[in-house]
């Protein structure tokens, strides 16, 4: 059968088998297929979707497209935690140390930021000397060390999916939940945890804008990891405004360490012990005890003992006095009192892009001194004149006016206090 | 705007602007957008359609792509006549000889055929020198020798049709009725003959299988030629069955001779007719006026004369002695006794393909003397052993009881006759 009469089911409404699917992903990763034909693929589904079967059938084709790490059949209990992209999103630096320091080994693979979220290996990499696992073998040997491994990106991990990834880019197939699921999950299943705890965002600053979205996809990651044989949870949480108060790589860093000397944000804290709660329970603990366990191990110190721990495992220097410090700060004030009704968290991820915290296109160089500080939360009250938040410039030159004014901007002051949703809004898989 | 924002316009059922849909095309011309991004934007256009303002635009875009020949404007008259394509469709050939006979100016466009369906082209290029006009000049020096021109598809018309027609083929974004009409109409509008004759083919044969899908096309053409200022008559005709009794280039020339000299198949001469009546009529006659002359041009032997004038003026040998004759026939004979109740034109036309008669991919050579001569019509009673069609063999090796058994197998012999649909099912236009 041609490839073309295959894209034609698609483009209909068909229901692709294992075998047409399997000859796409082929097509992806050996080039046996023309960037033309897989562009109409790709925009057929985005179109006209798939079914669950199909979903299954994409994400296991794609995780067979390169190596297969199979970390949990080697290292048993291995856990993984994922979340779908938010500002101010510090969680996998403080989840790592936490949940190793409960005895739970973590792997975690990671690609470099790009948009208006920032990437964990960038904040990595604020820390002298900080150097991901290249590669299985690397991966085996810092787990071992200090109970935890942030691995890059491996280009023998899904091939396909960084192909695929690159054509739904320019193609306008970005936003497709089967699309999504397989980019996702072939990538998390080619590694091989043996669990898998997803932080799917929800709000203003995260990709899916509405619960009902975040719910939908959540339910669609939890079904295909399922199918593969992948104990799993997903909480949809908040993402309505940052999730902790600092943006950008030094500042997510110190965040990460306040977090763990239990001085942190309580959004931050609070969502990673959430997330690190779901980590002890597919490991086997009853959830009284996983709380008990991470409230140990953040109150003794063995939490942020940890992170020294896993950072030098790395070849980085812990030390926060060797972190990046801004060359001057500016103060956004409110223009006048009120309640901080919205936070535009998406537009705030971007300035701190702007200001050089992470990047527009693959390649741009990161500023490790530069982000923001958030001083307020939803439903705050303020006075005219109190600080809004803190601009950190680093070493690239921006036009701090116009920056200011839209750090202003971000943050909608109204009458009446806006209703706050809670942080987790659902939870997904739990019946496992 | 980034035109992936374009895509993901048309990806949610958007409609386009003339600049955005400018941009598209300018794309597919100069190359600065690629062929991922054009592909991803014909499997939208194709699964979401397009509004009758945007096929315009999307057409006049394409015209304007390359140059225009503008021959109404320098030729006042001269009429053009398309065909969407039909086995045994002999028309063109009779058609310019008859209509020019009759004092109308022709001038007519034509590729190489492809497919099932044999390409006028190949049917003129089996007289010895015979060679289309190439470029404007020497279309209008043929028009003024002899009334009538056989131009071959130029690289400086419509460029952009010539590029998205190659990504639609491997990209199933073929069955398109504003991606259809677009390559139709650039085309011809560039060209840009002052009155347009369209033959819609429906049926078995044709690309549209249905009357209703035939209809639909035939009236989008209408009105994007009637927008664009061309006067313009559309047929929607029967293409159940062969529409002449001769598959194949040199069978195909032999037919037109016989037509033209009065002794044709009659739903070949008679397709003509209703034909080139509609230009007459488009040039101004009444239709009884221009009924009267080209039974006139047909009995007097002017339209036959003009044949040979014609074929002089392009630099071919019009001598009937000089076309193709076959190595050898095959007689495929009726297995049983019934009435001729379907007949499968399309695998008729292929087999023609198969014997040498046509192309599967472009560059093929083409089998001059191969071809299929088809004795029967739908509806005809046939005994049991009586030929039903006679294969023309080439120099092609071909394997002959294989193509044997498909030839008998494209006549379905029923017990009662079947319903005889009318010739021409549907005009439009004819409100101008």
């Amino acid at each position: 059968v041609n490839f073309v009469e295959v894209i034609a089911k698609k483009r209909d409404g068909g229901e692709l088998s294992n075998e047409e699917i399997g000859r796409f992903v082929r097509g992806a990763t050996d080039g046996s297929l023309g960037d033309e034909q897989l562009a109409a693929m790709l925009m057929a589904i985005c179109i006209r979707g798939a079914s669950a079967r199909e979903r299954q059938a994409l994400v296991e084709a794609m995780r067979d497209s390169g190596a297969r790490w199979r970390l949990g059949e080697v290292r048993p209990g291995v856990v993984d935690k994922h979340s779908t992209g938010g500002v101010g999103d510090t969680v996998s630096l403080l989840f790592a140390p936490l949940v190793a320091a409960c005895g739970v080994p973590v792997a975690m693979m990671a690609g470099a930021g790009l948009g208006h979220t920032q990437g964990t290996l960038d904040k990595l990499a604020a820390m002298p000397g900080f150097v991901p696992a290249r590669g299985r073998e690397e991966a085996l040997a810092r787990l071992d060390r200090c109970g935890a491994c942030f691995a890059a990106q491996s280009d023998e991990i899904a091939p396909a999916d960084r192909k695929l990834y690159a054509l739904r880019d320019v193609t306008a197939t970005v936003p497709s939940l089967p699309l999504i699921v397989a980019s996702i999950m072939s990538k998390k299943l080619a590694v091989g945890a043996s669990a898998l705890v997803l932080d799917v965002k929800a709000g203003s600053g995260a990709f899916c804008k509405s619960d009902e979205a975040a719910a939908e996809l959540a339910d669609a990651l939890v079904q295909v990891a399922r199918r593969a044989g992948v104990a799993v949870r997903a909480l949809v949480t908040d993402m309505n405004q940052p999730l902790g108060r600092f943006l950008g790589t030094a500042n997510e860093v110190r965040a990460a360490l306040e977090g763990l000397a239990g001085r942190g944000d309580e959004r931050l804290v609070g969502l990673t012990v959430e997330l690190a709660t779901e980590a002890l329970v597919l490991s086997g603990l009853a959830e009284g005890e996983a709380r008990e366990r991470l409230r140990r191990a953040l109150a003794d110190g063995s939490a942020r003992q940890r992170f020294d721990e896993i950072v030098v495992a790395h070849g980085g220097d812990p030390d926060p006095a060797r972190l990046a410090r801004p060359r001057r700060t500016v103060i956004v004030t409110a223009p006048a009192g009120g309640f901080v009704g919205r936070v535009a968290a998406e537009e705030l991820g971007w300035l701190a892009v702007s200001l050089g915290a992470g990047r527009r296109r693959q390649g741009d160089a990161v500023d490790a001194a530069a982000g923001i500080e958030v001083h307020v939360r939803l439903g705050d009250e303020v006075r005219a004149g109190q600080p809004l938040a803190t601009l950190a410039l680093g070493e690239r030159p921006v036009e701090v006016e116009a920056l200011a004014v839209r750090a202003q901007r971000a943050f909608t002051l109204t009458e009446e206090p806006p209703p706050l949703p809670p942080l987790v809004r659902a939870r997904f898989g739990g019946s496992t």
